[in-house]
């Protein structure tokens, strides 16, 4: 079943180009035309299959049923607000942006067929050679509407992100961002912290531990130090409540101080064996 | 080849299990026994083929050619002291725990034959359940003999862990624990930290990031609350450590610091890449 006929995914990327396989595998759009700052990448996309064409200029949005705002999260509302006198009034528009108070206050404004979505597909793997259909199956999809979201385009978004196999969540913008802060910048913030600190003579004599809890410490460097400024705020709470758990422990340790140390790190335990 | 007859292995949890399987697929040993705190665990180590002969009183040792102190890190000193008027004057006492420098200046002084081993084979899963021969396989092995480590038995040892897949690295137990701070104990500590500042209503809208930055955290406390103290003023300084990258990392967030962010997060990414 087709929901959109003609779709513009602006950036192809990990995010954007697995979307256009995916929508692709599973038959949901007629036609995709590809867009990135970095040609090799919309020349990977298309040669994987995630694009039908590679465009160059934002003017292919001008019969857009569709436009994906697939690039990093500082460039998301720039591109926006350059297309959205150009796009057709009935064109729907979604980004996959990692941030939403900033991107869907602005971009909704101006587009009144915006719907703000964010997949939990990300991985620290970049760029059009990770390219996968299935990143979305079985992964959450946030969305988060406004009072202003028309409902039409937004059951349609919802359904798209479904028939890819996502669980969707329906969240404010605002909440988006404070929970987000905790479950996905706060660790990319300690995994870049801890790995800046090992000597890296050391690196060699490691364990399974450190490979697996500094993994996303290997994601791009501008996307996440935009992703962090985009959700100052709330990440320096999020920063902050840890820097507390850290300092209680430390002192545990520095007390020998034995009963407490085992209820912290029992409790710990405790919430990671409920993530699964 | 058999390098040793009669083997005993005191603790048969996760490494002292598997260590168990391993002698016994490369044909090391002639004939196991075990002896655990945990009844259950003896009877599925001897169920698994991990040992020949479970026991319940530590007299064994006195006709051992090789024992293996696989207990946690506290109780390792105890038992060495308890068995080392029993054992044969040959025989070679051999221990896998987390941190060494107390372990074998300790046990060095009682047992002369007595070698200090660090598998860093080590997972959050423990206990005789999850047994594997090829935890050893491929990965590093710490021995850290003294000054008074007898060749013989150090040369004998090292070949036995080469002869399970370990690549052996030799490092004195000081060394061993102010690595061992860095790369394995302060990653832990961190993720207990970061597992417990998140909000458990939270966890289910996290993606692979915190599941992988938080998978040691699943290790038992009790188990750890040990290591952290036996490890406790290099464990210190590593966690001062951290904090100092962390506070830098805020600062350059609360501060709109691009140049700074990028510069920390490049470092990061580099390192981490290193480590594959």
């Amino acid at each position: 079943m087709k929901l959109f006929k003609k779709t513009v995914i602006i950036g192809t990327g990990l995010i954007g180009g697995s979307l256009g396989l995916a929508l692709k595998k599973e038959h949901l759009v007629s036609q995709i035309t590809g867009l990135s700052r970095h040609k090799r990448n919309a020349i990977l996309a298309k040669k994987s299959g995630a694009i039908d064409y590679a465009a160059v200029s934002l003017e292919v949005v001008k019969d857009a049923d569709l436009i994906i705002l697939a690039t990093p999260v500082e460039s998301i509302i720039g591109i926006a607000l350059k297309i959205a006198k150009k796009i057709k009034k009935d064109c729907v528009v979604i980004d996959v942006g990692s941030t939403k108070e900033a991107i869907v206050s602005k971009v909704s404004q101006v587009i009144p067929n915006f719907v703000g979505c964010h997949p939990l597909s990300g991985s620290e793997k970049r760029g059009a050679v990770n390219l996968q259909a299935d990143i979305f199956r079985n992964s959450i999809c946030i969305i988060t509407p406004t009072v202003r979201t028309s409902k039409k385009p937004l059951n349609k978004i919802i359904l798209l992100w479904r028939k890819l196999g996502c669980k969707i969540i329906i969240l404010p913008p605002k909440e988006h961002d404070r929970i987000l802060a905790f479950t996905s910048h706060l660790p990319h913030a300690v995994a870049f912290s801890l790995m800046g600190c090992i000597p890296t003579e050391l690196l060699s004599l490691s364990s399974g531990g450190l490979r697996d809890s500094t993994r996303i410490s290997a994601s791009d460097a501008n996307l996440w130090c935009e992703v962090f400024l985009s959700n100052r705020r709330n990440l320096l709470a999020s920063l902050s409540a840890f820097q507390t758990k850290l300092a209680v422990l430390k002192l545990a340790i520095e007390r020998r101080d034995k009963k407490l140390l085992i209820k912290i790190l029992s409790a710990a335990k405790g919430k990671r064996e409920k993530l699964g």
